[in-house]
């Protein structure tokens, strides 16, 4: 596109599908926007991108899950520092004229559902689709939550059972197959309805409720669950440096024991917290599934072990961000 | 690449290049940096994306010169608000492992030279190279220059001559096909040193100094020449709703005029100021340039014009950010 109609037609397809800022803040329309910065001891900056044929497949997911889920990861990146979102900009790489009206959508679904507001952006031609996202946050008037300060002792939980985002993958995959050699390969589904996982891997959920109560809960060390909880955990033991020793994972229904492992994209939180009881009552007070403790940490950091096996730190790897990687040596 | 030594040597790479956070703070190594917020009225965010065979050309550039550019030019974004930037996140998709020290050093260099601290960001693999920076920023305790408040009568400055980069970039296309065609294509440069130009075009100043001076003169509107004088003029007038009148526009020595108007990428400030004298003081007393008088603002709002010829609203529109086109209608 060459500051064509479509572009501009684009850029009115934006404006139409976010909402105006506040009088004495200004949004999308100038060289930078202008906002009111948060109120708490510290801002909170993270950003994450997702690619086209690495993070997400057009066969099978659709533009507005892409916006969707381009923001929903960002948020649960300060969700994992027990923050709340506050402001998003958004670059668009390589969007077609007929993908950024899904995109915008997704976009705006993701933004009221999180109150997260789009303030900026940027919009270019490019040779795959590319969202990146960049996001603020707050913790308030709390400390974020590191995921470097789990101590020896500490008990270990999950905001929810894994697996559902790799098991909704794998049967959208399955479903292609299907369509490509005909209706002899299908094969009666077992378990959680297919379209609960196939959700769960399109539109996934970042757990900001589930931080803060976390947080409330003297939760010491925190991560979410992006890329597999064997080497999300690995992460946290690593920057904690203590051990860790799980007793169980819950495996989501439907999906299978190495998609809860090291499927990744499910997005719940891993957290660390001395008092199992202050958890199930920050949790309960809240309204919120109570977490479920998955086992402790230990004081030999170099121990991962769930049972009697190793722990692998096994995941999503081709998706690995510095923040991520930093963590670990 | 796949969670591979590669990727862990690029991490290396990134975490040694880049300083660290001062006490209190977390930068690269959790889910979401930890960063003090601005102690000003207001937090600046923009975000700027620059992607391979649209934005640059890696048979013209250097990796270094691509990590410099893509957080420059959102600087520059913080500057035409009359800001100074305070951290930025760079998100990096489909750089070759080959590509990741000169870019990290390119955006060093550029971070040192602003004081923007890199926080935190995303690596990816992907079809091309595309860096997409998002950049925090304050105005301090004054407000922050719109591009929407401009009023007939304002006199209209920019902060150098343009047409430098767009005159680099044709030196450095004209150098590649030489090389193609061998020495008998040489012909002698006139003007300014070519090397000059080039550099005007690898490595674009974002002019920080010169639009808080602006901000202190009095300056009622603000814009970075991104795109080209004519487009982002335009900008600035249909924002403010007033014509401008221009006398003459100030060309780089060795660019063209065309090259001045519509070029683009030079990162000059146009701004717009009721009282030359206060502008001449406030940036005399900081030791910069004086901006040029280009002409004024006037109360129709459909004039666009250059001496007696048409001012076109042409530039380099296959850059198009939301935040530009926002602004015109």
């Amino acid at each position: 596109m060459s500051g064509s109609d479509g572009e501009l037609a684009a850029i009115e397809t934006i404006r139409r599908g976010l909402p105006e800022p506040p009088a004495g803040e200004t949004w999308i329309g100038d060289d930078a926007a202008v906002v009111a910065p948060p109120a708490g001891k510290r801002l909170l900056l993270a950003a994450d991108a997702v690619v086209e044929g690495v993070h997400f497949d057009l066969d099978l997911v659709d533009a507005a899950d892409v916006g969707w889920k381009a923001l929903a990861v960002n948020v649960s990146d300060i969700a994992a520092m027990g923050g709340r979102p506050l402001h998003a900009l958004v670059m668009v790489v390589g969007a077609g004229a007929d993908m950024i009206e899904g995109l915008v959508r997704g976009l705006a679904e993701a933004a009221a559902a999180y109150e997260c507001a789009v303030v900026g952006g940027d919009l270019s031609s490019g040779p795959a689709l590319v969202v990146s996202v960049a996001i603020t946050g707050t913790a308030g008037d709390r400390e974020a939550v590191l995921r470097s300060n789990a101590r020896p002792g500490d008990a270990l939980f999950v905001t929810g059972p894994l697996g559902s985002s790799a098991a909704g993958l794998r049967i959208l995959r399955s479903r292609k197959n299907r369509e490509a050699t005909g209706p002899a390969g299908l094969a009666p589904m077992a378990g959680r309805s297919p379209d609960a996982l196939v959700s769960a891997y399109r539109r996934p959920i970042a757990r900001v409720s589930e931080g803060r109560a976390a947080v409330a809960s003297g939760a010491t060390a925190m991560i979410d669950v992006s890329d597999g909880l064997g080497i999300d955990l690995d992460r946290l033991a690593t920057a904690s440096g203590v051990g860790v020793l799980l007793d169980a994972v819950p495996i989501a229904e439907g999906a299978t024991r190495e998609e809860a492992l090291a499927g990744g994209e499910d997005y719940e939180l891993v957290f660390a917290a001395p008092n199992p009881g202050e958890v199930a009552e920050a949790f309960g007070a809240r309204g919120l599934r109570r977490p479920i403790c998955i086992g402790a940490c230990v004081s030999d950091p170099a121990m991962r072990l769930l049972g009697d096996e190793l722990l692998e730190a096994a995941g999503y790897e081709h998706r690995l961000g510095w923040a991520r990687l930093r963590a670990s040596p």
